[in-house]
């Protein structure tokens, strides 16, 4: 029978062993009461099973508050677990329950995050994944062999809906190839949703007559499901390509009700990520977390930026982009999103560190502040993107082309 | 207008005011860009406000990874910041990406956990609320004045349908209020959700046919939203009463959406609350979270237990507590689940500190286990909160009451 393996990065006061028992106990048939005749087969199919433990450094100090150390020593280890899928089958919130409950709660462990997981090859049937991906949003774009260009509307939220589509407008006839609500405004008192996608995908329309070339708009539909699915309807009526959905605020099973949909790329933010991910032994980390959502399918994923206004370290950011462009089952692509800061001037550095354009990459103030207005910012980061593909540095592509120059010379580190 | 209010329990090593302003900015309209003659109209409706700001101790070590203090002093405070309703509506959702979302992430926080929120009445109306709740749960089994005493059937996993009803069988005539399904069983190759209630539903009809008193046991239907609402339906029609979801593995869009069927007492297992919890500068506290799945009209709602397994301390079991049976808008009545390890020797402890029987009161082996078989088991439960209520220690409750005797000398501390 096909199994689901876990691998968790945990610190205990215990011998590693009993503290896996105890783990693989609590998330599966631990406390055994005996059922005549059965206990032995029942044990053996639905039992959580402790595939390898891996020791590493031991600390004086627990990661979080649990039980004690006798010994005054915490040790670490990489531990890796596996479970039958008869136990849950292909029901993703049961799955999280399994892999994500009650063990953050064992007092055994003074630290515990989720690593990776993987997923048996009859996943790959049983789940749709994301119906578009990176070379369907790219077909979307008709943008080939460089990143897609995307901006976020700012001031997140305040805009009525003529001054968003004034703003889309000015960034479609600049050249951008994504534009996307922020998280925080998905209806407000004055942009109600409705008359934002009327507003909007009248210029992206319009201008997609005009120039052939139709702007990706993620309008924010994250809501309670009927809201968003009646949201989600009215982009695919007014000709949008694409709903954005704040992952962890709706939920896992919501969300892959609407990926079921089909009809538009889904863009995943991860707003909320923190908060599961920023200790460095309690939650998950983000190659587990992307790929249960490939699961649900989601095309697009936050995957922060390299040197980001946030607290997140640029190799966590590289694991995060070689995550997603990691085949699932030979497929189940998802497009990378970086954002976070970024103006253009960490494109060298990101390619160097992971050698793709397949990358959605957002920039704000780095296109609306250009001094050759938006024009000059979006031509800019087709520039910083030429020059990092060319392997030249931040200070050689700035040599060579005038509007990243002029965004080195504004944005750039002083 | 109308305004949320949350309240943070932040770490930083810059000045509180600036750290205060950076979080106020980044969740709403921070970098505001002129819109020629709107933009201090706009501010005004839409800006985050900082609305106090309480300095509490320093410390020389960052609670979470951010940025280095220049001093080397990190400082705590507690900080309070509000928004207009008109940013978000009734919006779960956004409202969640807007009091949970990015400001996780802000690297001037070393620390950042929500510690409360306060709603405005119009919610009241917007959100219907748990349809059963406190008083709605005693209807519904028949009890009063007392906590319902209640159950999870073990093996988490493994045990069959007919396996399952002959436990609830042998529990029932023992006299139990509540049973429940483990959170990490929906539907297993050899418990097929249907079959299940079939077989649960069948004994529980049948003894309350004979008896009058129904047990309200409840399924775990955590799943995809549509076979959420296939298993919901079920369990009407088969005369079940409860219903288990797990709220952070389904998510709130998905949770909200079947508790407004309004059928079923909803039974809310947190499992995946560690992850958001269990350090102390990180992520949210109990009292919030409980009012947002309050909202979603969630009946039932885990608080751990004194003296559980876990981690957990019982000042914040208490806490935890005392926020479910705090009135919101006067009603929205949740009932507390305490579990964990108890077996009734816990009772005495859990009544002197929250002087409340609006309990429902779990016990695994403590039942199971007993010396004279689950009828002394459920009897001893009994026992032990007549005697908490009373005023009886464990030890007087134990030379009082014969079945508990035998629960404190087979269970308590040796």
């Amino acid at each position: 029978m096909e199994r689901i393996r876990a691998k968790y990065y945990i610190e205990t006061p215990y011998e590693l062993e009993k503290a896996a028992q105890v783990l693989a106990g609590e998330q599966s048939s631990g406390t055994f009461v005996e059922i005549p005749g059965e206990t032995e087969e029942l044990k053996s199919r639905f039992a959580a099973r402790v595939e390898s433990i891996t020791p590493l450094e031991t600390v004086t100090e627990p990661a979080i508050p649990g039980a004690k150390s006798p010994t005054g020593k915490y040790q670490r280890a990489m531990l890796e677990v596996s479970w039958s899928i008869e136990n849950f089958g292909y029901n993703l919130p049961v799955l999280i329950s399994t892999l994500q409950g009650n063990l953050y709660e064992i007092t055994q462990f003074t630290g515990l995050k989720l690593m990776d997981i993987e997923f048996p090859e009859s996943y790959s049937e049983a789940f749709k994944g994301p119906r578009f991906g990176i070379e369907g949003c790219r077909g979307l774009t008709q943008v080939y062999k460089r990143p897609l260009i995307g901006t976020i509307i700012k001031p997140s939220i305040g805009l009525s809906p003529e001054q968003t589509a004034e703003l889309v407008k000015t960034l479609a006839e600049a050249g951008i190839d994504f534009i996307k609500d922020d998280e925080l405004l998905s209806s407000s008192a004055n942009s109600p949703f409705a008359k934002r996608v009327n507003a909007v995908m009248k210029v992206i329309n319009d201008y997609a007559d005009k120039t052939g070339k139709k702007v990706m708009y993620a309008f924010n539909i994250s809501s309670e499901i009927d809201e968003m699915q009646r949201n989600y309807d009215k982009i695919v009526q007014s000709g949008g390509t694409c709903a954005m959905i704040s992952l962890n605020s709706v939920g896992i099973s919501a969300a892959k009700k609407i990926c079921d949909n089909g009809a538009l790329a889904i863009h995943g933010h991860r707003n909320g990520w923190g908060m599961m991910n920023r200790h460095p032994l309690l939650g998950i980390e983000f190659p587990a977390y992307q790929k249960l959502w490939r699961l649900a399918g989601v095309d697009q994923i936050h995957v922060n930026g390299i040197q980001n206004k946030f607290w997140e370290s640029d190799d966590s950011v590289v694991r995060s982009i070689e995550a997603c462009l990691k085949p699932m089952f030979g497929g189940f692509s998802v497009l990378p999103v970086v954002s976070s800061g970024q103006w253009g001037g960490q494109a060298p550095e990101t390619f160097r560190r992971t050698q793709t354009v397949d990358l959605l990459y957002m920039a704000g103030g780095g296109i609306m502040g250009h001094p050759f207005g938006p024009t000059g910012g979006v031509k800019a980061l087709h520039q910083a993107w030429e020059g990092a593909v060319e392997g030249l540095s931040v200070e050689q592509a700035a040599e060579k082309y005038l509007e990243f120059r002029k965004s080195v010379e504004k944005f750039g580190k002083k």
